[in-house]
């Protein structure tokens, strides 16, 4: 699996995403504008994989700074950490991670700046090795909901490519599949941005597990024909209350399996709980531009270029509709979440 | 509003909708092979112009027959009958069509070659004539069911684009924006082929009703948050029992409509109600080519180029989430409908 965030040679090298599947291309980003410009145009992208990338651009802002006084040098990173947090106002791991940089420099008041620079590496690079160790746990303990000969189906990308590595409802797959269980996955395409044709499909390809791509008005006809056994997807913040914000259309394919029987399982790790929001209606949802959905990419027209669109990139699943939330430290119910 | 197809100057002409919402252009089929392509490649597509189309096709290649024997005529009409029969599997009002057709033929027995080839000509354009009439009262029905102020779903294209003139859901639509009622309709965009977004959004803006448009996964989040208060959609089939086989997806806004409590109508001319098929899972559902889904409108690749597809391009709505049909004769409930 190819790494889709990590820090190499004094800067942030991202897996740009928004080149897959055709091409796999890296974008090393050398100030941390140019990190938080990758955030906002999607190139990474996925909860965890933002809060990483974010914090690896509060490191590499810190190392440019100048400042050899610890007040002034605390008042720049706050501004760096500021513009990091203004790319997108959705996934709570990115306010998460950047609250965590801000800590290390807040615990190192009075230290020598080069040391503060060079802890500010050092958490960045935990939160890289933490999420892959929880997208693990994460894995080991969705993969026991799984039985064998089931078909699977996900919504967008909870994957390696939306974490340090593995993946949230992907690592779930993949610990199944490791497991030696018989699975398939049915991938919803996800318009507009499509991270299911392009990133799940392909990543799942890479690691040679089934993988079946449908548009996303499909998931009822296949739950009715008794195709889909569970559906497991990813967020970007889950509320105290445990309703969960995650890409468009997870909504629709929640109520579609509670109308079905099918159990809903939301994968994340405890980075994207959110014990300050108490509810999803409380959660602010990102809008995206109208061309997203007037094309493919940007690059085919699909619609009259001048029709009204509405583009909301998340939308909130209510508790009630999520069978079990699975987290690093095991499957919880979404109401026993802030116990 | 152009003309979605006619007989002019001795061929069949077609407004090709795969040209649209960028192109208007018009293709002249002068032989029966070019509109059973035409029916095939979608360039002409909607349950009633399928069966208008189809129609004028059996007109056309008639009169290239140069049998003038009545059996060994009919028996090659026959043969064009079926090959235009061939070309799509769902839409019954092909095959209602075709039959009208062919009793023409019957009821001509021992007539002059010449006549019949004239009689077959008239019979394609009453059923045209008879559609748009049909349309029309679907619409005063319909619109009887919409308040003003009320924002209507639609999916995929039901509208003057799929019929002889003025639609059949949109006639509803275009009957309720007559009578001045202020309405907004949300178009789903309907993949894999794009109807909503290509022609229900391009041809509701030509009449100046107001559309937005959204990606078929935001429908359940928009009824959630109360913005739509009635569906309506097309039909492609409807069995005895009164199920709806509808463009891929519509099965999921039915799901997702009743669990809002938002009513969910189907508009179709009766030519669409096939009382020889008992029930819905009796439809033949047509599969297309996974092209259609790796890629959109054949342009722009979205997924790995062997990734494998799941492409039906119907689904089947049963009648218990149907809240009327609304057919040129008034509303009725689905269960109701062969009584």
């Amino acid at each position: 699996m190819v790494q889709t965030v990590e820090w190499k040679d004094g800067a942030v090298r991202l897996l740009d995403q928004t080149k897959l599947p055709l091409h796999v291309e890296f974008l090393d980003c050398r100030d941390y504008f140019a990190v938080a410009q990758a955030i906002r145009e999607l190139r990474v992208r996925g909860a965890p994989a933002i809060g990483i990338t974010a914090a690896m651009g509060v490191a590499l802002g810190a190392q440019a700074l100048v400042a050899t006084d610890f007040d002034r040098f605390k008042a720049e990173l706050w501004t760096i950490c500021d513009h990091l947090a203004a790319t997108r106002p959705t996934a709570v791991n990115l306010f998460w991670a950047i609250e965590r940089m801000k800590r290390v420099v807040d615990r190192h008041q009075g230290s020598p700046i080069p040391e503060i620079k060079m802890a500010l590496i050092d958490e960045a690079q935990a939160i890289l090795q933490e999420d892959i160790r929880m997208c693990r746990s994460i894995g080991y303990h969705g993969a026991l909901l799984i039985k064998n000969d089931q078909t699977i189906l996900t919504h967008c990308n909870a994957g390696a490519l939306a974490t340090g590595g593995y993946g949230t409802a992907l690592g779930v797959v993949r610990a199944a599949w490791e497991q030696g269980k018989k699975i398939r996955v049915i991938a919803g395409e996800t318009r507009p941005v499509l991270q299911g044709a392009r990133l799940t499909a392909w990543e799942l390809m890479q690691d040679g597990i089934p993988v079946t791509l449908i548009t996303d008005n499909m998931a009822g006809a296949l739950m009715k024909q008794g195709k889909i056994h569970v559906c497991i997807v990813g967020a970007d913040r889950i509320s105290a209350n445990g309703d969960v914000a995650n890409k468009i259309g997870t909504y629709s394919v929640a109520v579609l399996a509670r109308a079905h029987g099918i159990p809903f399982y939301v994968a994340a790790p405890s980075s994207t709980i959110d014990l300050n929001t108490i509810s999803g209606d409380k959660i602010p949802i990102e809008e995206r531009s109208s061309e997203e959905v007037r094309t493919a990419l940007g690059s085919t027209h699909l619609a009259p270029p001048e029709v009204e669109v509405y583009n909301p990139a998340f939308d909130v699943t209510p508790a009630d509709l999520i069978t079990g939330i699975i987290t690093e430290r095991g499957v919880v119910e979404p109401a026993r979440l802030s116990l």
